[in-house]
């Protein structure tokens, strides 16, 4: 399993409400494809959104945002915390 | 005090050890601007950093990175989290 965050633009104006169903919507298919989103983060005056994830491949994160209807426009494996 | 992320590109090759000095570094001075530096991922391939901080403004937040040498390319105030 790796960790993975990825970057959704375009997002100007989302609501909490928004982004907690996209969210929940993730949540509903991830297991599928062994995939946990962890936690998001979002900037409505900018349109940004940011997403956390654990899963076994970056193809099997982005299918889960692609199935959910928003399909990320970045997203970068993060092998390194602190 | 609001939450923010910040990115920061270019940082191809880091190692967790300087990603961990260049935290601690943050860590060492971010009273000073009453910021907290929570956590941060990055990407050694691509070279792309993520930080998640809180604080009371997002000139403090740049302050803190400017001051330890590693300024931001990108900030955002994420108000919004799930």
């Amino acid at each position: 399993m790796a960790t993975y965050m990825d970057v959704h633009r375009g997002m100007v104006g989302i609501t909490a409400e928004q982004l907690r169903e996209a969210h929940e919507a993730d949540l509903a298919v991830e297991k599928d494809e062994g995939v946990h989103f962890e936690k998001a983060w979002a900037d409505p005056e900018s349109g940004t959104v940011y997403c956390l994830s654990h899963g076994p491949s970056k193809e099997a994160v982005e299918r889960v945002h692609a199935r959910t209807g928003h399909a990320a426009d970045e997203i970068h494996e993060v092998p390194l915390t602190v």
